[in-house]
């Protein structure tokens, strides 16, 4: 039981040099990576530099601890720091106290949040985010993340809270474009989308071997960071106009307990929830994806607990949410890591770099950041998804678009819910109008088929209807409409057989139609009968009365209801002529 | 096209003699009874009687040209009247001006969310409101209803939000008791009762024909109104303390365009779109009963539209939101009613009432009223549906008593909305974790079944999984844990067999994880095969490159699938003992 919570107990139990070795190994390549990483997205988050720093340290620890994946890399991500600054730009101007406090409550809440779901076991509700949703969600923020960081590449000043708006500012304030800023900005972009494709092979071909290019090309963007400090302090482009880091406070993070403001809490708990469950939801993704590939396991509950646990450290540690991010874990995984201890050392490579290395980024032009930020969330706009959406489902599409919309012009919040809402609306819709086949016997068989869709057999005194669907309250009124509207267009018949071989549950209200179905027919003198019901649904129903008032008989297959009830016909009323092969009428 | 909105097109011209004497007979009853319904029904929303008379003209007449049912009476209800009141009551103070704006108000708002849903054809999304939810609704609104009525049958002044509340206001003001009212009061109550259980049986045991009896216990009301109104006016009751109707405005209802206030919008919208879904699927159910006693049809969508445009002719007519009542359709449906004309008519009859009939109810007690209330809302407590839904379905018997319990605690419209949101999470819940089954074949014979509940033959190299629900978003996370958690578990395995005969659906999401699972499992050397997926879901799929990935082949049975590949392994590795019978294990 305590095991269960503590993930650390049963890994921890084995660990030994050689994991250590490989876990400091991949510690080092993570904390190079993510050193540029935590200044960028804090930037995009709108918080100070220092923040994404500070979110880098304690909750990777506590990951460790609690979490269940090996590999996965914890730390502030691209969609969380726009989510974010979402939020906390609603309720504070960026660069005030009141903005960072907004940041800092928002990993508070959602901590608790992810922690409170993890131990109610509630890991399911991520599940109302269907992928289409999620893919449109990240295709939209991808273009957001990249629009808003184009004014830091040309050096301007821009604003706006939506894309269009994004798009309009950016081109109202394209004159007064920064020219040293754009000779750092654009060669840095054009520079790192190489580093990212071309690097490998064009070092492979220069004659470095495999492994050599490939540590070279990851290498790049720390490359782009030096060069970049170096330019920005020899020129003096301080002078020049270029936006630089500036000063980042040196030590390891405040310990400060968040303040918690009610008015606060209220303005922010809705915020808090949407990106605790994108995080989630993000992460778990990623930490399935790394653990397949090893035959590992995960536990989405136990991540839960993870998650909460690392934001609620961030909070504690004035950072802002964090989650798992998928570049770092790749690049985590590939490196060698073999326990969550690796992200512990991370933890502390942070806590150096926080320590000595920042008066050296004083220099670095936020262009480079920007960069940094465009070339890896470029790689999250996808626009493959839709156009196979379209082709395999219209109503997955319509999640889709609706997502991507709704993001682009109303926000991050707005996106997600409005995808949410779309999807579980025309899922219910569709559930609510199940698909239903009258069947009738393929010729010399035991099978039944649509009438529609196949040449069988039926009887006029026989109405055999196929339900494909759970009998559930979402289509109990259908049901009942369905069943009588085909009877009352078949003065004929005498018996309706319901076919139950796609009913995997029958609830109250299912079982009240079919009781008042049957009340219905029994009035109009016609039996009702079951067919094909599966063992768990027939158990159900023997709690209720249903099976002693129905009118008719639960058979245990199709054909077995057929051939009896044609036989009770025939021996009654029915003449043999009644039967009709369907397709010669 | 337009005869689909206007179903009077449909009956009005095959209108003759005969059916305007039956609809004129049914009107004559329905607004003898409808007359102190609609006084009490306004005292229950907190409203001056005469607001009552209002809404049961106009409304019916636009019931008469909009609606589907032949035999619906519309007009104030008891539950609807309750929800009023607590809407109306959280913006304004009872017998203010403000109070009865905010009533018409909801009219108005109902009416035209109505006819939005109707033209939408959204009547589906009143399927979110579970048999389990509504009969719990209408039990805890009925308990509320009675126990407000109580005050004024003791002639006490109390109060109280929720239920308990309620309880402790009126023992708090019991001493307070006025014993006239009480005298009036409790024998009416007691009256009434027995009038309605077992006026009937005695009236023929002293001798009158069976029609005869059943007639005159229907006046049974009307009488209790007429003696207690001479009683007061001979006794001067007024001078004791007993609480009268007192004036009623005499005349037609008053032509008016609702205000429609933004602010007043804005606080009311959503008891507005619960009150419209509640009268809805109330209206609809009775609706629908009544027409298949005729096996006569309604249209949902088309009901929407007639509730819609009889709830704005309330508004602009100084009414409050109205539905289809069950009791009074009843009555309207047993005295002979045939077409909506019988409404229209009706609407005449209490047009009259307010032209003529207002002064003799000057003097009619309030407590009169009160008792009509009271024993028309203690037949919609239903005690038996908890035990059945507990036997039955605990999910189901979850979201009925939460309903219960919020609403007596919280009001109305928290009830509903926290019995809505358990039912959908509960049926989400369910249909995350779906019911699945490794399967074997039955010894003899084609059919497969569970390996827990049968005895039947397996292999070690194939593993046959049942899957039984539509794999959607809500299921795909699992979808891909629990086969990938088989497999793990059976490290022999070589084949995976989906069995997809309860499969009704897979949406993009499913698809996603199925080729997560084909790619996982052939990265592991083993093959992914689907058997007995349904024509449908076939098509979807050819529509994506799924089946081109997909590791092994779709085969349309099971036991083709399974001997097939059986016969592939015996010639290939598996010798012939790996069979075995389960059960010998």
């Amino acid at each position: 039981m305590i095991a269960r919570h503590f993930p650390i107990l049963s890994w921890g139990r084995t660990y030994d040099r050689s994991a250590l070795t490989d876990d400091l190994m991949a510690a080092m390549v993570v904390t190079i990576m993510l050193i540029p990483q935590s200044l960028a997205y804090a930037l995009l988050a709108g918080l100070p530099p220092v923040v994404g720093l500070y979110a880098s340290i304690l909750p990777l620890v506590l990951y460790a601890i609690f979490g269940t994946s090996r590999t996965l890399a914890v730390g502030p991500v691209a969609v969380i720091s726009l989510m974010t600054a979402s939020a906390a730009g609603a309720v504070a101007m960026q660069g005030t106290a009141a903005y960072l406090e907004a940041a800092i409550t928002l990993a508070a809440l959602s901590g608790i949040m992810l922690a409170i779901l993890g131990f109610l076991r509630a890991g399911f509700l991520a599940n109302l985010l269907s992928h289409p949703v999620i893919s449109g969600f990240i295709t939209a923020s991808g273009i957001l993340i990249a629009t808003s960081q184009i004014k830091h590449i040309i050096g301007v000043n821009a604003d706006g809270n939506n894309w269009p708006a994004m798009i309009g500012s950016l081109v109202s304030s394209i004159e007064e474009t920064n020219a040293w800023t754009l000779a750092i900005g654009l060669p840095v972009t054009v520079f790192l989308f190489w580093v990212r494709k071309g690097a490998e092979p064009a070092l492979v071909r220069l004659g470095f071997a495999a492994r050599a290019a490939e540590l070279t090309a990851k290498a790049g963007p720390v490359a782009a960071v030096i060069l970049t400090i170096l330019m920005a302090q020899v020129l003096d482009l301080e002078a020049e106009g270029v936006n630089l880091v500036g000063f980042i406070p040196q030590g390891l993070p405040p310990f400060a307990v968040p303040s918690m403001d009610l008015a606060l809490i209220e303005k922010l708990w809705i915020p808090a929830l949407l990106i605790s469950i994108i995080g989630f939801v993000e992460s778990v993704s990623v930490a399935q994806t790394l653990a397949a590939k090893r035959r590992q396991r995960i536990s989405p509950d136990q991540e839960l607990i993870g998650l909460g646990a690392s934001n609620i450290a961030s909070a504690f540690s004035g950072g802002y949410p964090v989650t798992g991010g998928f570049a770092r874990s790749v690049v985590n995984f590939d490196a060698g890591a073999r326990t969550p201890a690796a992200g512990a050392f991370t933890a502390g490579g942070i806590a150096l770099a926080g320590l000595f290395l920042t008066p050296l980024l004083f220099h670095l032009p936020v262009a480079t950041l920007a960069a940094t930020i465009i070339v890896a969330v470029l790689g999250l706009i996808d626009l493959k998804t839709p156009r196979q959406l379209w082709r395999y489902s219209k109503s997955d599409f319509a999640a889709h678009i609706t997502t991507v919309g709704i993001t682009l012009l109303a926000g991050v919040e707005l996106g997600v819910m409005a995808g949410v809402s779309v999807g579980l609306l025309l899922y219910l819709w569709r559930v609510s109008r199940p698909h239903a086949a009258i069947v009738g016997r393929v010729p010399e068989t035991e099978h039944f088929r649509n009438i529609d869709r196949h040449q069988v057999i039926t009887v006029p005194h026989l109405l055999s209807i196929r339900i494909d669907e759970s009998l559930t309250y979402l289509n109990a009124r259908w049901l009942e409409e369905y069943v009588l509207e085909q009877v009352a267009d078949r003065p004929e018949v005498r018996h309706v057989i319901i076919m139950c071989s796609a009913v995997n549950e029958i609830d109250a209200s299912g079982l009240e139609s079919l009781e008042a179905i049957n009340h219905r027919l029994a009035d109009g003198g016609i039996a009702l009968h079951l067919s094909e019901a599966k063992g768990p649904v027939l158990d159900r129903l023997a709690n209720s009365n249903f099976l002693e008032e129905l009118s008719g008989s639960v058979f245990l297959s199709q054909d077995l209801a057929f051939s009896t009830l044609l036989d009770a016909e025939k021996a009654d009323i029915a003449p043999i002529d009644h039967w009709h092969p369907r397709g010669m009428i």
